[in-house]
């Protein structure tokens, strides 16, 4: 067999992180590009198995993102906007749906790992088919339903993105010979364990963040959500008034020392700090620390893309469900911000933080002290008190597309903020993310909120 | 074996159905015995049999109602504030209490069933044993604390009696032979259907209710939440500021008629009407119609407490989840109400309706044209939009009693205005009823808002 | 509810205990009376609630077995034979079909403990309009085909007599309060533990059984199965040759004692002494002894239908699966016998021993030293080395009436000998009793066999 | 990443194929290396993907498959034996293991497929290092015990060959677009179907196999079992003595066409011709033909190594689970034989047939008139009316190695001749082959037996 390696291409690219709305603007065909490439260069480092591999229903493998996002482009821009395309593969139109059932049927969706054909040859051409076919539709006229879809689409590929890297830490989570993703940059302050195996029992120091600072908001009658002529998802609109009161914000994320506080307080073991589906999580899952963390009875380990370390006290804990973080938030008197007050308090800032660009892959040690909410963006996402709903008067769009945000308005929690392998220029202040409550392996942290 | 019947006893009381806290107040001691006889007059029409069964884990056998709120007596008054007090066999700590970690283990909740010891004369005498103690201990001085903790004690016997009645009725559902409760009082409206296993196949009209009005609100801002000193759960405090856009609400719940129009629709076949988790639902549990409808071809039957009878048009539809209530919403081209809306709309209309007093056991025929919103109270719990959360400032109560309604506010549906099994005295504007989102076993039912 | 309380009536009978058929032969009706009326005699301790409680889905609520029964003469000598016979509701046709796919559908198994109603009045109720039917039937002539099929019935009924016991023991053994199905007549070596919650941590002695005893077996050329003209299920036939090398077997069945060796070598840590299925049974199910016992340090305990009791270590060990029996085997460096040396040994000895009609209801200290072969019949069910299958010329009965042995022929493994709560006249050495490898709830126990 | 490309070799050798144990003692190295270049050459139509599904939890990743084998020989040939062998990583002592506790842990079965790593690059250096080190440990002496081991490993390897092959085409199967393993050879009654999801609607004629005949045995006292100095597996002895009643066997086994007619004629419909477990798989399953056959209205196609092709009447019907046979039996008025009838009939009959080497990998169509018994060896896998048990004296080896075959004797049937994916040089008339009786994914089709 011939496999036709990805080209090799730097993680770093060199379109302004913080506008994929300007570089899509200023020109479509080269954020296009870039935005396409930063895909395969995250397929660099791996083995052909690698791409093949699915750990669990809720992750994909990294060949189906491949091949989705190519779907996506094919299926809402090409099919209906350029009338000369020609599928390359008529069965991929099934394979590689997601979950629009107003396009038609799926495979389903915990046997995408079984998939074995097309091969990755296979689906890099019909990437490359469905490239040339949309890099042609945008230099033939300046029709903005097309425009606003391949914007779409873009913004659609980069959640996929760090879908890539979450789900391969799943994967390789689920192997004991925890295989590396990447090496990560110099940090000097991290501890590289070298032999997982065979740990060094040495006393190890768990550097701890600064003390948390904590801020006061007015709150009162407050407009929330999308707003100005930049893209946004249908489900940060309409923006719409809401009245809040008067509340204080951590200065940061809780961070992994104050975490293990928590578990060492048996934390894990009283169901009194636990919401009651959250308690049988707790026990029915086995919990006892985050997800990717290992007890060594003198340190904790814990398993990351750049491997197995030793646990960062001060970087902000991650991979922890919404259970966990309420039941942490209720430990520690405080509770989790609404997301109409994170939105309030960090909409201001700028969106610059430890993003997928930093190449750290994993969230870092906390800023010291600070003149404001601090550490919002990047990192983890950060879970709110509010379930995932539509905002007053949303309506989802019509069609097959209409499917994107809307209907899995039900049975989550909203979280803010991005993390580590999110895309930088996908962030902004209004974005809604959402999972389920006990979902943990995205880089899913919490912040504290409290009365003031 | 010989079986002590309990008492014969009218299921109506002399007790005002608008005000428990106004009957504790003056008679603590009468308002005590009288709700407790309301438990047991619910029994009245059982075989033995039926006081065992439990169907689904979600249910409970009615023996095992009965225990546990005479447990809740002995657990939460009694053995705290009564030094004299000996309970009657130590082993029903750990039997009958439901989900109290605070109290200690607990017998497994879907094997309640199991349990054919104690017996229902056993049982009856644990009543009683625990009855005479909490008359004895109100009777004895003036603690405010015991009758704070009776009250609700009471309250959560209202709760517990209506549970009786929807577990019964789903447990009958599951016996072929649909076996009835109670034969309903003579309804002029209603059709009976004599011969369940072969119904006449003559064309039968469904009453259609009158057509639906709206009736519009302002909105604004709005103070939600109990107030005043009479009972209320700790979940509808602290009373809060809310801003409500403008909106207008339905004049009554959603009926049959309208409803066999979205099935007809083709409502259980169109996934884009529904969230993504309830097109699951519908497709996993097979859903086509509400639980306990059967399609006769011509007509619709259903299961209810007074036997299989034909579908009443005009009445709420009743026996739908959350799912489905939205979906219908989505159909109809509205939405349903957040909980605050509801409030707002309904806060100042008198608690009256059909509730467990009618004796009707189901939702009756809604009214004709009114001047504003109606049938608010009883008939069905209506489902709203809004997840069941915290209120701003909550705090749940100290110590184990503490867990009664915060740890459940996650993965919920707040619903409101109580239904034809709930009785009158339990009800108010302000209660927050909740249930998971695919909960269809409870009388609930749905009515719809939109923009004014 | 008034509930009719079934007839007292002794356990104990004036029938000749080995031989139903001679009785049957006798007087027919008066076998008839007799077998049915023991089946209510079994049911005399037990409260409603106990009738109608099904603990898993291979058990049967005791109302069941008792309508079944009927069902079975009403099915298979009514229907056909009695053309006056007027069933008393055709929907029991279903209720209480087993398994006969033949006869029509069948309320599914693990839901006949939802079957609240008929209640227990009814069924007897039920039970009598059959019994009238039957006697009259077997009373208005002499068609072999009816006795043959009525005779067919009650050692049927036996089998479920049987049933009734074992299923309530596994039910009663589901509740913490341990309720006693009935006190033993006194037996002078047996330990009565007056309160489970509290035994003494008094060093107890375990009764050992005598020393084993092994008794050599020629084998060869030797014809197996049913022979001559009384009953025998069809099963058991044709009679046919099987060849059979020297063996020796063990003079009494393995007594607790030696097993509680086996336990505390680590029988149940050690997967090389087991099947490979037996091993994932010993792990999934937790086990870590025969089924009903519980480890209080010093002594072991057992839930019998006596009451919680010390573990006689004298006795036959009881409610091993076929997979503990044959791992301790392999522990004692022997084998279980083949159903063919097993008939071989045992054919000759008299069906006399440890049947229902002791009332011990629980297997008894072994015999001392013998001249041979001994405890063969009653105490506990023998599994055997031979997985179930017919044997060669093997025909099922034509109609719905063949579906009762023949289509369990496969996983499953044959028992011999019968148990404490066997008819004795239900039993005779050429009888197949059969069970899936992991069954724990029937009197099930072991006897060695070895090269001579 | 780079791979490097399994060498290309042909499948067929130029082994003597019908003797490994004569190869083996005529030049062990060339028998060694013979065996496990075959392997690899299974490998060789693969793409990477290929190598690491895992579609079910009774197929393994090829690439497990091929590690697997080389960890045999590094596990009991290696370690106990080469004393100056190292192993490449001692992490694959668990990652290989298949199911033998006495080596330790064991990685999941079920997440196989999860194992990304090491990469298939790596394990082909896994499997040239164990190589090396076995050939240089042949060549160095003459122990015997070293040379009986390395024999099994090769017979223990030829068992893994077949089953790459069922595998792969379980899990080609589950993908929507069928993957072709290898075209197969010409074969001038076989109709490829060119187009697998169009196909053509005209009506084809299915080639029906001649009539059956059968061939009548005495039976007898018969010795069955291994005998001679040839290889087998313990599971085969020790030869001993059966009785068996005379029987007539069929010329081959069922052919499609014939199966067709099973199907035609109800047979998946009418649960008097099934085992109760049987016709609850049925029910469960869905089955409605043998697996990977789909029925197009006028004709049936399947899924086969070579594609999607249109059923051929005249071949043995394959992939049939024991449930089938027994029913396919019982619907022809036949019964399966005996593992000892069926042994008795072919013992004399020389070992050729439609084994891998025929590169056919399907079975094909039946042989016309014989005088006797014929295509007993290769083509299917012929099921038992034997339940897997050990012969009578049976003893697993010491050791972990005890683990082969002694372990899984419960729960099983014994199948017969071997397959069309079986080495020729593998097979023999005493092998002993097993499955559970739901299994479908082996090539397992019956021959009938009857009374003579």
């Amino acid at each position: 067999m011939l496999v036709t390696s990805p080209p090799r291409m730097a993680l770093t690219t060199d379109m302004p992180a913080t506008s994929l709305t300007d570089a899509f603007r200023r020109d479509p065909v080269q954020a296009f590009r870039s935005v396409r490439a930063r895909t395969l260069a995250l397929t660099e480092p791996l083995a052909i198995e690698d791409w093949n591999v699915q750990s669990m229903p809720d992750a994909s493998p990294v060949k189906w993102h491949v091949a989705h996002t190519a779907w996506f482009f094919e299926t809402f821009v090409l099919r209906p906007h350029a009338p000369a395309y020609r599928p390359l593969d008529e069965r991929y139109t099934l394979l590689f749906n997601s979950y629009y059932v107003g396009v038609g049927d799926q495979h389903p969706r915990e046997r995408r790992g079984l998939l074995t054909r097309p091969t990755v040859p296979e689906v890099l051409r019909y990437r490359e088919h469905v490239d040339a076919a949309v890099i042609d539709l945008l230099g033939s006229g300046d029709e903005a339903a097309v425009r606003s879809l391949v914007e779409l689409g873009l913004h659609h590929e980069q959640q996929h993105q760090e879908l890539v890297l979450t789900d391969l830490l799943h994967a390789f989570a689920q192997n004991p010979m925890r295989p590396c993703y990447r090496s990560p940059r110099a940090d000097p302050r991290a501890t590289t364990v070298s032999d997982a195996a065979r740990p060094h029992r040495a006393a190890t120091s768990i550097h701890a963040p600064t003390a948390q600072q904590w801020f006061a908001f007015d709150g009162g009658l407050v407009d929330i959500g999308h707003t100005g002529d930049g893209f946004a998802y249908d489900n940060e609109s309409p923006r719409h008034r809401v009245w809040i009161d008067p509340f204080a914000l951590a200065a940061r994320p809780v961070g992994c020392a104050e975490y293990i506080a928590f578990i060492q307080d048996g934390g894990y073991h009283r169901p009194e700090l636990w919401m009651s589906a959250g308690w049988d999580a707790v026990k029915s899952g086995g919990w006892e620390a985050p997800l990717y963390w290992q007890d060594e009875g003198d340190r904790w380990l814990e398993t990351t893309l750049g491997g197995v370390r030793e646990v960062d006290g001060a970087a902000p804990v991650s991979h922890v469900s919404w259970y966990e973080a309420d039941a942490y938030a209720r430990w520690a008197g405080a509770r989790l911000p609404t997301e109409a007050e994170w939105e309030l308090a960090c909409r201001d800032l700028p969106v610059v933080g430890n993003f997928v660009e930093s190449e750290a892959l994993r969230p870092r040690g906390s800023v010291g002290r600070t003149d404001g909410v601090a550490q919002a963006f990047g990192d983890v996402w950060e879970w709110t008190a509010s379930a995932y709903a539509p905002y007053p008067g949303f309506r989802a769009a019509g069609g097959a597309i209409g499917e994107y945000n809307g209907k899995f308005m039900c049975n989550q929690y909203v979280l803010r903020g991005g993390s580590c392998v999110t895309p930088a220029s996908h962030m902004r202040a209004t974005y809604r993310n959402y999972f389920a409550p006990d979902t943990r392996w995205q880089f899913s942290g919490l912040r504290l909120a409290r009365k003031p």
